[in-house]
């Protein structure tokens, strides 16, 4: 029988992330300077970032080699198991050969130490001394706070006050990997503190944690800011997920015919994908890539793909790319990992010129296809994950009907160990499902846009 | 450099599990009927288990093949990573080199599974429809909940009622793998109609649950108890830990001067060390073996080595072990897994003919090394582990002193996901240490084992 789990040895782990800046058919449009119009230099950049990670996010190199104080702590974990999913094929009877490839193996759970460990180790080795960050439930909070204390560098991290409150146990996850964790908002910063004297009970925002972690990164050159998604150096670092996919696929004689991954920024569908796409375009294979989203907050499917803001009050440069408007207040689904307004500019860039697919899930459909996944393969997975669960379940049973034997390969970014109010959730049938009309998406889209500053 | 993981590819898988009772070199003491006095015999036992799991209790043969159905179902997460914990050394700055077997990569993040899964599949072989059994904080009701969702058997488990109301999330679990969980005391038994007549408001006991899941099995014979601990069948099937260890540490050329795990009931400890105690009885390698216990239950080193009851209102078998009298209750110490008031007797019985060692731990000194291990190597490991974790250190650190290069091996028996609030109450400093009087044990052991019946 072939193996349950295909394990690539760790002298095989990639050394070098993959570039998709370098193949692309069509380059993708600049990022602009809210004040001028013009594209953003690296300049503008070095306040929040090393000159390490600025070079990498406008790189146009094929590859970018891996540094081995990364690789050494990337072994911890990686390279993270292929999985072939007989039981769910079974419970399913479906010839469709369904792979998973899975990183919840990581220190934090899911994806996000991939590239929270080269940012950590780039700003250690540029004499920087702490790393701040905003997090929502707190994952890739978690990942920051792991990575910084194999740099010794101190982690700051604005958590949103109603998971501050509500989901302790992502904190104190931070806590124990020696991170400083603060409600958000709060009295650190001149935003919370505007903030709070406006609306002292304040819950919180992912925007207002960017603003605290900004302000209080660009106030002292010893510190710095990272992020966890959209950008391209996040998404370059996460191609370590294909590159090793694509070698352990090849150990067991396998091509995808469709690669699923949801996405929420972009940077686990990317990182997943991308190397695929490289192989696509030399072709090598021929796999369809279908992003999956939340119908809730349906950035590719039903966003407008426009210039705007990565945050929500406008402190970013301007990005073209699928946007649902950047003061856009997703439903509060459990997959918290996917709601954000907008979508990577270069997933975003794939998208629009035909390269991936996109299609949204609600939520209960996502949680039915998780519990039947953790009941038959015994990996409870995140709520995020869940949905390309849903969707490789969809196509294993079409598969089922027509009797085609495709081979498909999913993401599954991270475990649900600190979901299960959501699993309890959806047992209990208290989930909300949420289908936005085109028309109603669209207006506020519109509307959100004429926000911006006029652009020249 | 010296691999991080030292993973046993899955054809490896060992296919045998093996008994230490055919090494012993004396035999332990037979366990004995509480109303005759006599040793037990199969029929005894047979309206809680099926006879394959009876005939293993008493089997005197070297080794039991595992049944094919039950490899598939393990080779989901076994074999399970060896790892070097190239990380920790560093931050100790020793010369031991310290290895760690990882078991939490199983579905319910535990060792649990490894005889959760025969269980059920011994169970649903022999035509029983339904499995019962008590849980406290969670980790074995959750690995029966999985075992059972493999066979198609119902599951049915009583939960500690403080434990299912303040910690929800593994009785979520046990819920996701399709398990049916009630409170107990519940009224769906005499046993807990009972305590409910006299404490309405009782926050129920591991031994009133056990009472509650022993009678809703005895009642039915389609509907079988299952135990995760202490008896000679469950620390037979966990030796799976220790067969793959030695071939893990042979792949890299080691061989282990000290072997260090947890000890609650006995099975983590027993299933890592069991197949190196064969090896150092036909003189291949000659390891120290310590068992670490809490200092606030410590059975091994301050208990009586006597005849008592496996539970606290006295409906098992009588067993000689090392005990703290059967209705010893121990602080609510984190460590849930390690409140228990004996030790296996098989544990026992190596640890009398002093083939093992023991040593106690408090716990704030255990979360302290659990702190270190997940800053060093990014796993968060649960309260009980860290209890080996706590005396690898401390031997890591002797041998800094010393120079002396020793191969350490630690079971890692499972991940602290849903125990962060224990991490919590530690870095917050609410942890409560509790080293019990040699004499206040010993009088509390005596006046427990006053109560027993008499034996002829």
């Amino acid at each position: 029988m072939m193996p349950t789990k295909i394990l690539l040895p760790e002298d095989e782990l990639p050394t070098r992330w993959y570039n998709v800046l370098h193949d692309l058919p069509t380059p993708p449009p600049p990022v602009l300077h809210p004040g001028t119009g013009q594209p953003i230099g690296p300049d503008d950049l070095a306040p929040l970032f090393p000159m390490e990670l600025i070079l990498q996010e406008v790189s146009q190199e094929q590859y970018v080699d891996i540094p081995g104080e990364v690789l050494d702590v990337y072994r911890l974990w990686r390279p993270s198991p292929l999985y072939r999913a007989h039981r769910l094929e079974k419970a399913l009877d479906t010839p469709a050969r369904i792979y998973y490839k899975y990183e919840g193996v990581s220190p934090a759970g899911s994806h996000k130490p991939n590239t929270a460990v080269p940012q950590a180790y780039y700003n250690a080795k540029s004499g920087v001394r702490k790393l701040t960050t905003e997090t929502g439930a707190g994952q890739w909070g978690t990942a920051l706070a792991f990575a910084c204390a194999q740099f010794g560098l101190d982690c700051e991290v604005w958590q949103v006050r109603a998971s501050y409150d509500q989901k302790p146990y992502r904190r104190t996850m931070m806590q124990v990997f020696g991170a400083t964790v603060h409600p958000s908002p709060s009295e650190l910063t001149a935003a919370g503190r505007k903030i709070l004297a406006e609306t002292p009970d304040s819950t919180g925002s992912l925007g207002i944690a960017i603003s605290e972690a900004v302000e209080a990164a660009v106030q002292d050159p010893e510190v710095h800011y990272a992020l966890g998604s959209v950008l391209n150096h996040v998404l370059l670092h996460q191609t370590v997920i294909g590159e090793e996919a694509l070698i352990q696929l090849a150990m067991v004689g396998e091509t995808p015919d469709l690669i699923v991954g949801c996405t929420g920024g972009g940077s686990n569908f990317g990182g997943l994908a991308f190397p695929f796409l490289r192989e696509k375009w030399a072709g090598r294979m021929s796999p369809v890539l279908r992003a999956v989203e939340p119908a809730a907050c349906p950035s590719l499917t039903q966003g407008t793909y426009a210039y705007d803001f990565g945050d929500t009050i406008g402190l970013t440069p301007l990005m073209k790319m699928h946007t649902l408007g950047h003061d856009f207040v997703p439903d509060p689904i459990h997959a918290g990992g996917l709601r954000y307004h907008g979508m990577s500019p270069l997933i975003s860039h794939l998208y629009e010129t035909g390269e991936i697919e996109a299609v949204a899930k609600p939520q209960s459909e996502c949680f039915a296809a998780g519990v039947q996944f953790a009941r038959t393969e015994g990996i409870v997975p995140a709520p995020e994950p869940t949905h390309a669960l849903a969707a490789a379940v969809e196509e294993a049973l079409h598969c089922k009907e027509s009797g085609e034997e495709k081979v498909i390969l999913t993401a599954l970014c991270g475990h649900g160990h600190l979901d299960l109010a959501a699993y309890n959730a959806y047992l209990s049938n208290t989930i909300i499902d949420r289908n936005w009309e085109d028309a109603d998406i669209q207006s506020a889209v519109a509307a959100a846009l004429t926000r911006l500053p006029a652009l020249s």
